[in-house]
């Protein structure tokens, strides 16, 4: 994948600001095992001083690594950023400061217009000149923009995953521009901190309709669609919080346009995503696999796609499926680390998942 | 509900065909509290001579029952039919002289064309002169039918619980007739023959698109909603498979017709729902369960219906929930048994639900 | 089972004192249904105000009571009591002049020590002259004094399912002293406020040896068993949470006296509990359900047993299960009350369990 | 770990008998990803002529092999053999033609007796005298034998838990020889072939005590543990089965010696494991994962082990933990095969596990 011919022994150093949450705590898991990267420094306010293992507990032993104040922070090749959503912007423009490139897993600079992260965040952008600094994260539509860029804003989970989906059908023209994403999540896409919506009698077991309208993501959808059609995008998700701690299957209705056939589905696919090394076309006659399916998906960065036309009720119904925390955060964003740094792209997830699982 | 006046004391003699089964095994534990019934018989070829708490152990101590042979049924005041779809068709009209009344829980006599039944089912159908004998077991749409017929055809489980979040819409025009219908299932209602699909590794914790498209369910929702509009209905399903055992959540996409507000949806619902004791309309500003859940309703007989408006895609999410066992099968089954002899409709069916569960 | 003869409609007047918990919502759903039953009053200082469907969704339809400020309570028939460890003694002296009969869930009355009690609660007891009040609500054990009783104090949930295995071998000095119960936990236990230990994402899927050693209800069961023997009785719990919501399974491992066989178990358990309504003696030679299982318990009363004799290594293994928010609390405080007021023992207790589930 | 010194570039013709199993594609998916590994075969006879990932999923994309049936083996530097118990035994003095070493994941060859075998196996081994040319894989025990070796023999997965667990405690005589493991299972330890026990609505949500006595790993943990001791074991193991798909959790009930501490046990963990690269001693004052947990071990080839004293009841609880289809069974064959063949023994099995999950 990369292009940049770079030193295989090359290590950049790297710090991660919010390192606690569930995000953070994922990527030290993959960064721990990149041979080209020498993970630093990583902040957190409530854990300071603390192990790293004490917050995730599969690093026991294989890190004596703990938590410093963000105002410990040094300077480093390349910064990740993993806060709370409206965070970072207060303080983006100090972090550059700290380091000559930088990866944003929030929201904050995911949309190119300060209106428009207004609508859906409901509170006003306080760095709208820094949002077109950030490439979106999405590497399969931006890889040589990430390749070139110093700022990469991940995108969010569930925008990721039904990008992916749609991308090659928009810019092929092959489906109509009403779409509706039925989206099923999981727990740990909630974060760290214990509600009652996260208690586990009450959230065991749910098939709990949690945003049937007005998911936040769908702006990211919008706007990194809309430069492959002329028509107005009509997209709309409906979430539906399910009994799992990680993963996201989207099942994805849309109407196909006229005249276009299952081959022709299949040709835009393979022509978007024939060398992508982290997407799959998952569709099969038979098998219990024979479609996406998040639970073998847990800890790789793979984004499975499939899809079945149905000829009775004139409908194309698309289905991706990630890891919410690799693909949908912090895989997205190594990937895009090994982009922007010359690495081979694979380069530290290459794990296979689990099955059974 | 019931305007017919009975006895109180009264009971009937009553026996079931095909008890082994998950729809059998609720059937029986529902019929054993019911205090106008006297289960008489409960055959199964498979466990012919064991203790009915041998298939359904949470009969246990309460019953001694004991599964007999298909050619042992005398004759009874009902007979519920629990059988494989495809079965009960060839040997209905037999069946038709061991009881009075016949409650079938089974599809073959759901469709009022056999033209329909073989479409969906891909087989003939055996005795298509029979069919019109059937009323449709929901019974917010047939009371009046039900409570003079000898013939009730419960509806499928997904069928039931879409068709009751449809129908006020239909009937008051309120929604565009494309429908899309996201399904998310649990494991019962396979019923009981372990097969790799249900095997727990391979079943655990799956977010499986099982039936993106092509759901039978579909055949009976169009047949019970078409005479309520005039124009043709475009009804799709998609169909999920969760990690739970009991339960079925639609999410129903529609979209509504110009003009028509949220006050509309809400005086539909009331105007057909209102003395309904099974249904709810469920929709709350806050709340973990504010829309419905079918966790809270495993082992009732309710129906919980709820929606959203979506101002800024024009979209009516519309959300319904039941136990697929109960509500979907057994619970209805009773309701209707319930309704033909001029018992109290809610009798026996008085169980709330769990919670936390 | 009831001795008392009472008139069949006669009503008593009911509170609970906490009612926004599990426990406390078990209980509602319980009285709702209850014949004999005015359930008058409902508190909690959280939800005071607001409908206690609210808290309890599966109430919704059910019941328009409002929860009320403690100190609105007026006088009842009967008050049950439902508050965290260590409060409920504070405040007993006051409440016993609002309800000529008591029946408190909480732990602070069912020892009959005040040391026992500060040994294992690690707080002093303010009210030790009322402890002797109360009878320990597990009815098998105390049932004509229950019934004689105006103050009954709930067995813990762990200790009445460990106390109901093992009080017949060890009043029929069947079995050594030394006793390792080895109990798997569910997430309601723990009750209703959200902690990291209960945040789904860390809770599911977990065996997590929560408490190897020194579970507080070892008291009660020693405190319990003692009169029935002469040696000293060293009994030790280790519980295991899992991902359940409800039930509770322990697995005892006991070392039988010399030359107990098979049949002497069999004939111990069935003096004891022949006629227990809610004892089942569950060990069959074949079949998935043969020894006890929590999961087919939910909602009921039961307590099944079950036990397995080891020939090579001399042991008996003792197997005990129940839903610990019915038989384990609310089931258990209303067959107590059933029993005070002279009522069928099993009304409003005919719940038979849901399979599959 | 490893002291033969090797060609770090060098690389292994490997086989698989039987690998459309769970043991089988895991042990495919670790091969993988090794870099010193050639997997040139796997035989399926049910799945002859298919791809590896129609039975292995997760392993989509990655490669193209294709199973072949056993009579089209050739020959190989190394032979794995994951067949069902019992099997292997009949034509093991042929494989060994096929391969200069032989790893077997089953049964037949990890007890050194024919008669124990067939007392645990209820039949007769059929290669009495090949016996004792296999090394017991738990490579803690046997690192330099194993070196040596043509032939080796996995540990059963709850065997292999609980000989770690204990074989401190037993090698430094801190506990007495009357042992109680109390383990939870999880369902992909039953294996591929679907079983009513298996179906998905009987097995979610189960504690069913499977096995209360006699489960046949108790062997295996004499045969290891007895070489330790001069007094006779007394092992007995309950089984219980959880809803998981993987892992294995034992709690095991051990009396300390008189006189022995907390630090004596610490410092026989220490002595032993100190070296271990996949052994943990878990055991912290607080955090939810202060013991022992199964479900951040997943894909992981680590044994975790705790501890707790109980200075009440005078007990010594040990805790271990590990994902049985890694540490249990393909992990250790691997980490085996890394040591037979002078490779460095943590090749390819760096996974650190996901947290959460």
């Amino acid at each position: 994948m990369s292009t940049n011919s770079t030193d295989p022994m090359k290590k950049i150093s790297v710090a991660i600001l919010g390192g606690s949450g569930y995000a953070g705590g994922e990527l030290i898991r993959l960064l721990l095992n990149h041979p080209n990267v020498s993970l630093e420094a990583v902040t957190s306010r409530a854990y300071k001083g603390k192990f790293v293992y004490s917050a995730h507990p599969n690093l026991r032993g294989r890190t004596r690594l703990q938590f410093i104040d963000p105002h410990e922070l040094s300077k480093y090749d390349l910064l990740f950023v993993a806060l709370p959503n409206g965070v970072s912007m207060n303080t983006m423009s100090d972090l550059m400061k700290k380091a000559s490139k930088i990866i944003d897993l929030g929201a904050d600079f995911r949309l190119n217009s300060a209106q428009a992260f207004t609508d859906w965040y409901h509170m006003p952008h306080t760095a709208p000149k820094l949002m077109k600094e950030f490439i979106y994260g999405v590497i399969e539509l931006h890889r040589s923009e990430i390749a070139k860029s110093n700022y990469v804003a991940c995108g969010g989970c569930e925008a990721t995953v039904s990008i992916l989906s749609l991308y090659p059908l928009i810019k092929h023209s092959l489906i109509e521009t009403k779409i509706i994403i039925d989206a099923k999540m999981s727990s740990s896409q909630a974060g760290l901190v214990p509600t009652l919506s996260s208690h586990h009698p009450e959230r065991s077991g749910v098939v709990r309709s949690y945003m049937p309208t007005g998911h936040r993501h769908t702006a990211e959808i919008i706007t990194e669609m809309t430069p492959y059609t002329s028509e107005p995008l009509d997209v709309a998700i409906s979430a539906t919080s399910l009994d799992m701690v990680r993963g996201i299957l989207v099942t994805i209705h849309t109407t196909p346009r006229t005249g276009v056939s299952e081959k022709d589905i299949w040709r835009a696919y393979r022509e978007e995503y024939e060398n992508e090394p982290f997407i799959r076309i998952v569709k099969e006659r038979s098998g219990l696999y024979r479609y996406p399916e998040p639970k073998i998906l847990a800890g790789t960065n793979f984004c499975d796609i499939g899809f079945e036309m149905d000829t009775r009720s004139k409908r194309l119904v698309v289905i991706g499926a990630i890891d919410n925390l690799v693909k949908g955060t912090a895989g997205q964003a190594m990937q895009d680390m090994n982009c922007m740094f010359g690495f081979e792209e694979t380069t530290g997830l290459e794990f296979l998942g689990l099955h059974p699982i």
